[in-house]
């Protein structure tokens, strides 16, 4: 078994060494121009060329949840894309998205510029029940930061595309997978395994539960994969249905927020604030409004990052049930995006 | 039934009116001096004559988790003395400390400076395994915070006085409580009623294991009752035993916290930061070295905050549950000091 390892921005040594010890039976090489044809790929934000030469793989597997780069290449059609399920990344995602809704929620940045002048002070405390969370986007990262906010006993509102049937539910999502000898079949339809209810969490679904949603909910959590269809969703109308002095929390990709619709509300009062760890163009460019708005906290794409040993140990599992012929967690479906 | 309210530094209208709405049979009014002898007290910080004057209490609730300032008054000997046991304070506990600790963890304080310098960059993230967080006090706010921790995969150790139990958790401890027409009898040993073990939390207990407990912990949070016993505790010979790079959450008394034995172990570098909101003088007086370290965030003993018609409707279902002479929970050993 031959595997490639393509990853920008990353260190490959550490890689290579823990794919190897965790795959004693396999070839495991940095991809270079040229490289002969490898079963399974390890990628990160690859170039197009990767892939107009490794056309035989058997499945790609991206070391980061979101797939949005990916699917934007031409990946040979047989090979399965696999996404990280978790490794790691719910509980970072749970973290970051807790500490940002009770930092606003406690109003821990007021009491910070308080102690700065030395001032001791009181501010009359929130009410729970008017502090209801949205999270949308119910995959594996939202459903643990939803589990997580209901833990602080914040009213909590989920939205997901379709719905969560109750007593249905199922951690990872699964795709059958073929004999190792044979090529993939085509992927069958996400849908169609349906997650379940979640305790404590108000489930919404769909374009028509959207408003509902919406409305429902005061601080906004975006934890969607980027497809066109969620591309701009958090844009001026549907911003603007969320409860007066909402809150916005971005820790799934830049492109789904309206950047210039966000500051509009924030100026109109609408919004009190947000917490942003993604952006349209990462860096976030020098002299971006959002880098010295005072009700924006920016943070660089650091909400989840990729553990390693963690995520080693996933993909090995993965290409050893592949091998096997078992089914896989985590296969992305093209036509949906994710 | 005749009820008398003596709370400084509380408006006192909404407590009148709430307690008559929770308890229509009764006479609720403001104390003055000179007062009919009431049933009941709802106290905080009462002046010495209160008690003087107000010798037939059956029972005085205390407004706040702590009794330490009760306890050094003369309390009529056989009034009850009760506390809060959680009325809507464990979540903002959970809440205070899970914010201190993420932050720390995750180091947004860092990021946050950087990004005042418009600067995008990662630090390495800190591994979880390395920051195990040991939770002084195993009561009913410190099990709370515990659990809440956990959930978060940090390692957590817990220690308590006593020991915990398994199989024998009592969320509350409760006490006997006397027919209505007599006067209280003697108190139980509280320690007779043992807390369970604590899942996800690797609990220690007495002295015997305090050195073990700190040698385990990295961060170290402080929700212990103030008494004799843990006067000072958080010295410089047991922040001494944290692992090195520790951090100091106090939410509990001033008191708890030998302030220059702090002041030196973060200037040697043993400890990494401390988070406060209460102090041996509050508040927190000008210029206090506190104020303005860059390693110490101060917040004015707002960590968790007595919540009104929580606690009205707590005081009132204790009250009828002592009437019709029910066992109560929350009745604090005045020997054992909470």
């Amino acid at each position: 078994m031959r595997i490639t390892f393509c990853c920008t921005d990353t260190a490959s040594e550490p890689w290579l060494q823990g794919l190897r010890a965790a795959l004693p039976g396999a070839e495991v090489d940095l991809w270079a121009p040229g490289a002969s044809p490898a079963d399974y790929a390890v990628v990160w934000a690859p170039p197009q060329q990767f892939f107009d030469e490794q056309v035989q793989l058997k499945a790609v597997f991206n070391i980061g949840a979101g797939v949005d780069a990916l699917l934007k290449l031409n990946v040979p059609p047989q090979a399965l894309i696999v996404r990280l399920d978790d490794a790691g990344m719910s509980v970072q995602m749970a973290e970051y998205v807790c500490h940002a809704v009770i930092r606003h929620f406690r109003e821990f940045d007021g009491y910070e510029a308080d102690t700065r002048q030395g001032k001791w002070s009181f501010r009359k405390p929130r009410v729970r029940a008017d502090c209801p969370v949205g999270v949308m986007g119910l995959g594996v990262l939202g459903e643990r930061v939803a589990r997580a906010l209901a833990q602080f006993e914040f009213p909590v509102n989920g939205w997901s595309r379709s719905p969560r049937v109750p007593g249905d539910w199922v951690t990872e999502r699964s795709a059958p997978c073929p004999p190792p000898a044979l090529r993939a079949p085509p992927l069958p339809a996400q849908n169609a395994l349906s997650p379940s209810h979640l305790e404590g969490v108000k489930c919404f679904s769909g374009a028509e539960g959207f408003k509902d949603f919406l409305a429902a909910s005061r601080v906004l959590v975006c934890l969607l994969p980027l497809t066109p269809d969620t591309r701009d969703i958090m844009n001026h109308e549907h911003l603007s249905r969320l409860r007066p002095g909402g809150y916005v929390i971005n820790v799934a990709r830049g492109a789904h927020l309206v950047e210039e619709d966000l500051l509009a509300l924030l100026d109109s009062g609408h919004l009190a604030g947000a917490t942003l760890d993604v952006f349209r163009t990462e860096p976030l460019p020098t002299g971006h409004p959002f880098w010295t708005h005072p009700k924006i906290t920016v943070t660089p794409h650091t909400s989840a990052r990729t553990l390693r040993s963690e995520s080693i140990a996933q993909i090995a599992g993965k290409i050893a049930a592949l091998q096997r012929g078992e089914p896989l967690a985590g296969v992305v479906d093209r036509a949906q995006g994710y």
